[in-house]
């Protein structure tokens, strides 16, 4: 038999791990013959784009596509029709499949892909079609149901703390007032920007306020948040998700919000960092700097966590033998059997229960107030930003794998 | 006798390693006992907040000194008045810098500091003190004169084309046409953006646009320039200054650029990245992202060039060498003696002649069309950006020096 991998979604670090995972399980297996790569997901499958990544990866590639950040096969936002209204696509890709001899297909993404896989395993087997699909779970924003944490997260998090670590020095050298707030990816769970706690475990203080979108936010109530840290230190660092509304209405309509709608009909706003920027300004009226970590967050990956990359690569494997054992409509999740010393446990979970579910930062882990969050979490967020990758340089620059189209 | 060094100015990477070049130096001299630390930059001077470095640091606080951003003695911006007009604070500093017997003042900065060094050691002379006043260049915009490059550059260097060269492969996933614009600091000179044009030795085809406050920018011409882009690639790359101003009578207005007035009197203005993205909404109507590299690109001392750091750490030993020969008012330069290979000589030059100036971008390195950079400077920026620190981390961070005050 043969298999193809295809990647979808928003990149991350280790998404190319994971597709290593897939790609050396299926060569080392004498039931496969050929692993494909789909370009830019399943767009590839339905337009019959694909690259026989067997004949195609040396070994060194395999080292370079290791470091290389976002997705080598590309990606696409594709969300499938239901078979039941419209089935044409469905019928495209099951011929090319065919054509190539493809009884297995992995898909690695997010909640959306993990919709991408529930519904074609199911039109696989209301068909009777010997072709399973299995999911393969990435995100930095670490939100999918039934798994302890998601492959593509540490990576994340050690870019955030690390970076965050750096903007507190940067912003304490000077002796006079000064606010500094970092925006951090995660539109509707804050784990990201949760994980700035984890530089408390060096005796770092800052970032002294941290907001999630679990929590309704008070402008009025950050103001003074942010005064009273201002007693005790000239330089106040916080961290706040992109998620993060302001609903107060003496703020909401301000005019840093601009109102406008792009052209996918969403409202085009200033990001919360710049919005809180110019509150303080206006209210408070120190020295105030906002910083947006942007896309930086998932491709830094020369600053990947090794740990990160390792379980996103045996995940990917994992896949494999998951189809091997004749199964579909599944996805690959991680329980976490021991806190210290860490262990982690892959298992399966049927897609259907992580499609299109969203996992929230817990309750318990932010204070009372809050502007912050306990030390709980630190112990689950520590063994995932471990080790670094030894990586591959070339006059100074990380060597990246680009795939021959 | 005692010396004393400060830290003034905007952050670097290696600011610290320029402290070390002099404190270590003067650790080794037997004709200086203490080496002492301003806290605050000329601050602490004025008000008397020393620390003595020789009786603080060991040989294991260098070593995460020389891995640790920003300044680890703390900055300022104080400009010192004209000694004919008000002298009191003259009479402050040197009656401090008696009563600990310090008779050399070492001041790592940009044009600022220089300016301060000069003022002072015009002070010294003029009053028969013997105490010199030395500076160590530092800047991220690589914009002094009379010295070949600034220690501080190198690591900015590497930060800004490691990370281009991540966001190039993160905006490159998808098939639908999409650009990226990434605003890089620099508000008078365009090196640190211009260094982009380094990726092209490994291959890389992006940016596709580069430009700089050095040349005029008409807005018409940087949406043809796009367009034309857009016929052989999907996903464009632009870099820009953030100095880059749009005078275009037909755009300069646009409410993206508020007009508002900060407490300082400044114009708050949104960025040029902020702007180009929504004048390409408007214009064009693909999809566009802007990304701003922020304080990030003078901080990131996880990624430094080990180049940079060396050098900065020399100058700073050279600076001492200087003292004990008796100068005063002079800065240290470095001279590039042999470009391949790369071979630079540290010599000094009388901080009048830097004070107060600033180098731009060779012209001769731009483009006739003004959009992107020559060949030529590759080899310029090349050896600046060479080699890695091995990072101490703790817990899977990188370790940071913090002083006790």
């Amino acid at each position: 038999m043969n298999i193809v991998v295809a990647q979808s979604g928003g990149p991350t670090c280790v998404i190319n791990a994971s597709m290593l995972g897939v790609f050396l399980k299926g060569k080392e297996s004498d039931k496969i013959q050929k692993v494909y790569g789909s370009l830019n997901g399943i767009e590839g499958l339905i337009n019959d784009n694909l690259v026989d990544l067997t004949a195609t990866l040396s070994e060194k590639d395999v080292e370079i596509i290791r470091q290389t950040p976002a997705t080598v096969l590309g990606s696409c936002r594709y969300k499938l029709p239901d078979s039941e209204k419209d089935s044409t696509v469905y019928e495209t890709i099951v011929k090319n499949m065919k054509a190539h001899s493809i009884s297995a297909f992995f898909y690695i993404g997010g909640n959306d892909s993990m919709d991408t896989v529930m519904k074609l395993s199911k039109y696989f087997k209301e068909n009777n079609l010997d072709i399973c699909a299995i999911g393969v779970p990435k995100t930095i924003d670490n939100d999918l149901v039934e798994t302890d944490h998601t492959p593509g997260f540490g990576s994340a998090a050690k870019y955030v703390t690390t970076t965050m670590q750096e903007i507190i020095r940067d912003s304490s050298v000077y002796s006079i007032p000064a606010v500094t707030i970092v925006e951090i990816m995660g539109r509707d769970t804050g784990w990201l920007t949760a994980s700035t706690s984890l530089l408390r475990v060096n005796g770092e203080k800052a970032p002294h306020l941290i907001y999630l979108p679990e929590r309704e936010f008070s402008v009025n109530e950050f103001l003074d948040d942010i005064r009273e840290i201002q007693k005790e230190t000239p330089s106040v660092i916080v961290a706040v998700s992109e998620g993060v509304e302001i609903t107060d209405e003496e703020f909401s309509g301000d005019d840093f919000r601009s109102g406008k709608v792009d052209n996918f009909g969403h409202k085009y706003i200033a990001g919360i960092g710049r919005a809180l920027e110019e509150i303080i300004t206006n209210k408070i009226g120190c020295k105030v700097r906002s910083i947006e970590l942007n896309v930086m967050q998932r491709c830094s990956s020369h600053l990947a966590s090794l740990q990160d990359i390792k379980e996103a690569e045996k995940i990917g494997g994992e896949a494999v033998k998951l189809a091997l054992d004749g199964l579909s409509g599944k996805t690959l999740v991680f329980k976490r059997v021991s806190i210290n010393p860490y262990k982690v446990e892959i298992s399966s979970a049927d897609v259907s229960k992580i499609a299109n579910q969203v996992k929230y930062f817990p309750p318990e882990w932010i204070n009372e107030k809050g502007n912050n969050i306990t030390d709980d979490a630190i112990e689950y967020f520590l063994p995932l930003i471990q080790g670094e990758l030894d990586i591959q340089r070339e006059n100074g620059l990380p060597k990246h794998y680009i795939i021959k189209k």
